[in-house]
């Protein structure tokens, strides 16, 4: 146990934070060192989340105060916006303390000002903002190894980025016209306790969220726009289905291109990569190709009307949209191999 | 009794045809005279209908041909496409026939080429095309009380057509970008026996399919195409979500007006409507608003990208998508109160 | 409308206020004069369930003590226990006010002290529960007409009494030896804000709650009791499981009857029954055979162990184990026939 | 990978052969070296499988006798019950061929006779029944080093001799009043096409099937009676929930102790147990504490009823119950350590 890596958890209290703890247990080199969720101080892990009922050797949850973070390796925070930014940027960083993976908003736009105006009140820490490096694992390998700060994008940004960020770098489709529908599992809604969340509610039933306004847009904006070389503007419509994990976007976009040139730009970003994969022509993703996995899977198809094509990605919100991919952010910070701890195969059914 | 409409429910082992009956048996002034379903001809529908149970004055299946069709006044047609049109294109009309209120593919499309394209065939029965009445209820009450066959719109059309009809009719929003996002429940799958239709296959799960080629997009474009008075494309992607019965369509489109404007229209499209909602702004339609009902509740929403909006809709697919909307068109033909045997509240949770 | 009978609904924020609401406006002889809720008081019905988006006539939500029961002919309570007999004790009865059907466990228990050993509480009103009666209908007709306030059955005991009433009440089984499972959906857990009934902690699991204790056991041992003229004791162990509505029990029976006496037992007490069905043999009873209905269906079936039955009886609990039920009542009450605005057919898929 | 214990799959069709390959892929001593199918030879196991999209290096589905055994140490039987036997008692063991693992019934029971009785033909191999070990792993350590055939339990009997057999053994309990109640999802009754396995049948339901005559029935009374040393009888329901995997056993049972002692007797059983854990009191076992992995919960409560204790076991039926028990055994026979392969925490949410 001593050579490995000690981390703690901050939010272990919500889903998010219950499936790192899920995938830490089975990483290799982490030690779980401390696990924080204030209003659940002092009780076991065992005893607010069923799956971990036998795992008694984790660590009590405390406050987060009460961690020593001078002995801690690596912070993951799992803490909602706002509480997330306040706390962490009172914690020192190496070598004198921890390098932190951020799964909440709190660091992932460049601009205060436009995190100001989507999460209703000035950015806690904008003197962090500049350092942060956006951690889309598969576009930030190079900035990883050297990051204090890790922002991990929100669930439907990782999708949507993942689908189009080739294809706008190599400018094949249109910064203009890009149109994204989203479908969520309600894990993504958190385990706060509001009505909209109760089982007979969402159980049987469809609706949309957010629309035109969702807090993920400004996100997508800026890592497009970044790769475009010019502002770029989507509609994005998410929706809550029943289920509890999973995560599908629909993306229209405009294009000159055939679909065997989008293919080709998406194979040329996707060949080698452990956890992003394009499937075969025609074969349509589907979230139970990457239940409980850090995979994603990718595809493109040809629409009738001309000049349009369909891309589509599914993730496993919780797991490349958030906590796997923190765990694939924190092996390459600290020089590990990308896919340690991730390595299980997708829940069937 | 003796005054009651007498009907025939062609493919009655169907959902369709089984949701059909469902509200048959609540309607007053209808009798169920014969019910066909070749593959169970002997049976009871208490054997193969879980919830019919408790009805054993209905008449046992027989194959369709045992049917005198001249003692019956309105024939629904259940059954898969091309059967349909063979099956009811030898059906003698009034004054010694019935009527045929059809709910397949068959007499939906206009053009028999078309209808080759999309449906893999010649049609059965193209001299009929011309006076098949498009039955979307809202928009047909001219042409329903003499029609002698209706078509009865596909789930996918019925929503998207209630959402934007009345939008290109007023030439309100562009013809050239529709975008359209699709949620279904399983039920608008059938119940035939598809390994991808099995519980552990799409619980817990979600994809697309059809994507950029689905066979209702001929129809919804016929009709849209003819109010706008000009050719319409849309890109249309359904997807298939965990749940019974319930369908939602996000449609995106590209208007000079602003969203107030749009409101209006519908407002003076739907105002009088016993079962088209226009709902106040700013609530989401969903599916669990129209649960097991003929209700379909629509909303237009502002998009933060200048010059679109979203309009969405919802609507449960076997009724008003399918098996209600079959009998307020019967109620429409027959002279009956539009809303008789369809009164019922949607049913949640 | 003048000679409907005024309803005033308490306690029309939950569930089971809601699907009486539902089933009242398709009650012909039915005026849904007033609707209370306190802590939604002033909000229209619309504005807290979704399924009433189309129905902006209904009364806006009141409080209970704003209503002037003197203009009331029925009142339903549908308050959580303690709270109900509270309010309700203090309205007057005919001529100059409202019958009651109280949907909570209040007037249930027919003994003061049984009520405070299970609900935690001296009973608010212990004087009224002499003149209560039980109102399971099918075995209350004779009290109902007469009856001020009639106590409808939580819905355990409703598909637990239906399965076993007649047997126990022919000495048929013996009342020794009686074991209950029992399934329920989640909305049987009400609309409050419980961790436990977020869709992720329900969906895709199951667990048994109240095991060996749940409130629902004395009331089952009171009425099998009174039927079998001695003291009952059964095991009773309830589940959650992942779906809106229904209820299931499975009865473990000791008797020196076959199956076919049972059956004849059964078919005795039922065969004429609107709402209670004795399925053919073999035959599984099965909540999809009654969602959304009044309908019950009950069935027996011989377990391999000699000298036992099994017995397994469905219903909707939100219907026939609540709301359901006590229009029915209401309806024996006032003279109305039986299955008025209770005809609907259920809803399958 | 030369030293890789090389495995066989016959039947990687159905979700039993789909998850062992599941949990195959991430064990490090072994290698996938054939995938059996018959009726889907020549396709790749990514063709029929969504989650094993991103394998494509596993070998591609033969027909079993393109297998060269000789080159196998282990076989994996995951066929139906008859054509398990029938293939499996045609190849040599070792020296020169494989251990075998079957997850079928075959090889369960000891009694030709009483197979022949339940399962509809006469045994195909009876005269293997003699060596087959019957794996319930914490039962079975001793005998599975030397086993050429071990037969892995059902997965009802799993859970239910889980829960029973330390107190069946320690003559805690009677003998001669046992009833469950079972609960299992969806994945249990495979991925063969029936009706009754569609979506929209299961969905949003739950119904009893096998009543009073499951064939789990004489294996778990074999097992019983093994360690009570007398014959046992036990009334068994099992029922079909909407959910994808989990199975959940609720035993009434009688005894003369108190549930203090009934605990002490289970938790010297499963003190040291890494995969059997008994809940601290008053916890109820729940399928979501286990799913996806290959533990099982268990725990022991007082009934109302005197003389009557209520025991309850979950675990996920496809691992525990099927392909991980497999696993589990295979770890046993081979000198590995048991957990091997098996580390991951159960999917929650």
């Amino acid at each position: 146990m001593t050579d490995r890596l000690r981390i703690a958890v901050l939010g272990a209290s919500g889903y998010t934070g219950a499936d790192l703890v899920r995938l830490a247990l089975g990483h290799p080199q982490i030690e779980i060192a401390a696990l924080a969720a204030n209003a659940k101080a002092g009780q076991a892990m065992a005893d607010i989340w069923p799956h971990l009922a036998m795992y008694p050797q984790l660590p009590r949850l405390v406050k987060a105060d009460a961690i020593d973070f001078s002995t801690i390796d690596a912070v993951f925070g799992c803490l909602p916006h706002a509480a997330s930014a306040e706390l962490l940027s009172t914690i020192n960083g190496p070598p004198s303390g921890p390098r932190i993976i951020d799964l909440s908003a709190d660091f992932r736009l460049k601009d205060a000002a436009t995190y100001a105006d989507w999460y209703g009140g000035a950015h806690p820490a904008p003197g962090l903002l500049p350092e942060a490096v956006y951690g889309l694992t598969e576009f930030a390998r190079d900035a990883l190894p050297a990051a204090r700060i890790v922002a991990c994008p929100g669930c439907y940004p990782t999708a949507v980025l993942l689908a189009l960020l080739p294809l706008v770098a190599a400018h094949a489709i249109s910064a203009d016209h890009i149109t994204v529908n989203a479908l969520s599992g309600v894990s993504g809604a958190g385990r706060s306790l509001k009505e909209a969340n109760l089982f007979p509610e969402v159980a049987e039933a469809v609706h949309p969220y957010g629309i035109g306004r969702h807090r993920h847009m400004p996100e997508m904006e800026q890592e497009l726009g970044a790769r475009a070389g010019r502002d770029v503007r989507i509609s994005f419509t998410p929706h809550l289905i029943p289920m509890n994990r999973g995560e599908l976007v629909t993306c229209i976009v405009e294009t000159p291109h055939g679909v065997d040139y989008l293919r080709e730009v998406l194979a040329d970003a996707y060949t080698d990569e452990p956890f992003v994969h394009l499937l075969p022509p025609g074969v349509a993703p589907a979230t139970r190709q990457v239940r409980g996995s850090n995979h994603a899977v990718v595809n493109v198809f040809a629409d009738r009307v001309p000049g349009r094509a369909i891309v589509i990605a599914a993730i496993d919100n919780l797991v490349k949209g958030s906590s796997g991919q923190a765990i694939q952010n924190f092996n390459l910070m600290f020089g590990l191999p990308e896919t340690m701890g991730l390595e299980q195969a997708p829940l069937f059914p």
